[in-house]
């Protein structure tokens, strides 16, 4: 079981940032794992992602943030630090269909994802058996017209309790209100049934299909106040052709979404993801 | 060197029509190559592509439509016979970017595309050489901004005098009038840069960067008034990742296009292509 | 529901067949949904799939042999006749992977496979769970060395009282006796990780990584005697990178065998599929 | 225009080489552009790439080497600097086919391809006129059966001539021989039109038709003393179907062949290449 730390860093493009962070780690015996880094010159912004094995290193939790806040600070950066041992605590929300949910939680039984899943909420009941398979905590709370107010409140309340840490629309097929957006920036992730820009909003299918493409697609992203406008984490498509009817594309959909999902989730998990210009660095 | 013929039909879809084609051209000894339909539900249409042998077929082009008249008529027929021995005319019309135009020629050359190539039109010289290279007459008929009616009507003319049966826009950067596009119906195939129906319109590679897509894609599409609108042929496309510049998407676009659009290019020459309710269906 | 016949045609290739074959499905008011055909010059064959609704149709199951057996004798046809109302029979062989069971059980439930699942059965406990969440009889037998023709004959007279029609081996790790090959010749699907021919036998895996390729794959394919050189129904491919361990070999290859191995059982089922010169022909 | 230096860089993997690599760029005020690593575990091995601006950067190619030699040696590192004004010499073989030849030109003329290209050889005279067309010196030597080796002394003559730095064969139908593989090690790229490891040898489109596979491939490697099994520098495939005959293979495969071989030149010209046990690193 791998014990390591990894260390996300945002900051302005400057000389000696990579020196500086070697350095540092070195100084305090880490043996780095991966490195790797982005600059991005439009914005004159400079991102990396370092993983360490924690077997030698002098530092603990506790310790690192006043050690490493004086090159913090110098080169201005934001930084966040995570543990492999940490698992995040990750919340699933569903409806009606249940192959990604199906999916995500078969990985997770099989060591694919690298968190915990403290509950799944949906507004029906039609996935609660697979949820007991799994052995998850099942949630119904359904979300009547003009009770979306109230609903959400549940939800936020099931969220603080099991101290979830970052949510996943496995197909929920419901919009959430700009206060949930709001409660957790860069921490909700959905699927989106189309290769976006394309077919944004209801029934990405139909109108697919309607067009006469050649290629579906599907998109994970995170979820900002903009309808499927939000940073895009992972796109897929397959192709299809004129034999195919709405009902095949939606069936082709299905492997797309449940690939494109679970990529989006074991990223943001392993602390690969980092995000600005409402775009993302995909560290691998 | 086949020597074939091809027949399209579009029909209202009902029962007994494949047999009666098949008793056709049995009837007239037809020795069947290939054979491939398609039915609409939603539209209640039938679709086929039909390709015999001419070799002991009793029928030769002037006997054909009036012996196949009274099936035509029964079954509402619009249908189309092409024989392979007559290769039908291309025109490409280009800008600056050569590399469909490189890529249209040396297929050519090669004889992956069986049709003629009476004309390059340019609005710029930067192709010339490489028309003369391959020894097609090359035209330079500028676009002068309030002349573009002057300059369609001079291509009109050398379309008219090469007796064009289809034209290639292989990066041409002009929108062509609505004149232009009523004179060729299902004839102008183009090429653009983006899977559409994402980024319709200018400068998809950039508006593709700045969405922060993780694929780029390209489309070849018949021309119709209502532009990037037209019945799309063939789409591909290519993965991208955050290291990837405009230059680098335009870079890997170039490859998408040239195959993009050589397919649509193919397909057409070789009669696999019908078009109905702005969609097409492609014969394999 | 759809409730139609498919009829399956391999015969010597002559002029005549389609209008003999489209004439009789005419007499007999046939709608026919789909027909697809493909020619192989090199071996003068004619092979054909075409589907129909059997809404009109005027023959029963035991008059359609009767009615088309001028036919079938004039052109000396080998032909099957299928009902999409009789669900095919299929047993599963799993070892201790589960990612292939889990995914077949889930298609089959969401309705995506038009067949019936018997029995499912392992040489290890592992997936009992799983079996028994989806309500399919679960059996054990293990395969001690020296005793595979006992636990062969077991498999077998679960497969006689269950009237299996097909069986796929969804990650069974056991070589299959020639006997129980040459018993269900045809009828036996295999998943293999890795694009075949490349990397026959065991851990395919270990030596693509070895090997330093760029893209891993799964091929699915019916078993024959000769192991992994039987008549491949299907192949993909994912790309990996010098980043990629065995592990993430192991990991995304899940994806690929998962997908190609539940279109192959899915085309099976749907009746797709001719074998001929130790090849498929696909019929979509 | 780029003005850079690239650093590639092997060792045996051990604690602070990062460091010491960017303390050093730091101390000589290098502007760091793109740095990638990667470890070997089960080799030990620590490899990278590390690209920086030379506008500030406050050494010379003479003096560079003197600089970095402490840390080399204490790291025990095998080191290669390039500089991107000095473009590398690449010799083009090629028999009769043309298409990767002219989109290895076609590239070239476009920028794609940061490079010289001092001659190109063939053992037929049919690429001629293409080379001239593209202005690139073209020499004829064929290659008579039993006198290989006064060819290849001729060839050789030929690079040493035009100091040529490494060598594409873009469909060259020769197997060099031993001495010309060592005399320019891991120098000579080659494009085989199968996914290898299937299929090597002669003839792969043939031997794909017979054996039915559903994906065609190509693969671009460097040239060892074995035939077909030097590290592979990238792959790709194309779907294909029953319908496809060889000669369709053999056109669908030109694609992947072009765009295989022209990835693989691309990375070797901007130094992105790194090989260790028979595989390559491609830092992107």
């Amino acid at each position: 079981m791998k014990n390591s730390a990894t260390l996300l860093i945002t900051c302005p493009d400057t000389k000696g940032i990579v020196a500086a962070i070697a350095d540092f780690l070195y100084q305090h015996n880490a043996n780095i794992l991966h490195a790797d880094q982005h600059q991005d010159a439009e914005n004159s912004l400079f991102l990396m992602r370092v993983e360490w094995d924690l077997k030698d290193f002098s530092l603990d939790e506790a310790s690192f943030a006043e050690a490493f806040q004086g090159i913090a600070k110098t080169y201005k950066m934001s930084w966040e630090l995570k543990f492999s041992k940490d698992k995040p605590l990750m919340a699933i929300m569903v409806s009606q269909y249940d192959h990604c949910l199906a999916d995500l939680l078969h990985r997770h039984k099989n060591n694919e994802l690298q968190c915990e899943i403290p509950l799944i909420i949906s507004n029906h009941l039609d996935v609660q058996k697979l949820a007991e398979f799994y052995g998850i905590p099942f949630f119904h709370i359904p979300v009547e017209k003009d009770k979306k107010k109230e609903a959400e409140a549940e939800q936020f309340a099931l969220f603080d309790k099991f101290q979830v840490d970052f949510i996943v629309l496995a197909r929920y097929m419901q919009i959430l209100s700009e206060d949930f957006v709001k409660r957790y920036p860069q921490r909700v992730i959905n699927i989106h049934h189309s290769f976006l820009p394309a077919f944004i909003g209801a029934r990405p299918y139909h109108r697919a299909f309607e067009r006469g493409v050649k290629l579906i697609g599907a998109t994970s992203h995170y979820v900002t106040e903009v309808l499927d406008e939000g940073p895009i984490i992972e796109q897929d498509i397959d192709r299809i052709s004129h034999r195919d009817q709405v009902e095949d594309l939606i069936q082709k959909g299905r492997d797309l979404e449940r690939i494109v999902l679970s990529k989006a989730v074991q990223w943001h998990i392993e602390n690969r993801i980092l995000i600005y210009a409402n775009k993302t660095v995909i560290f691998d």
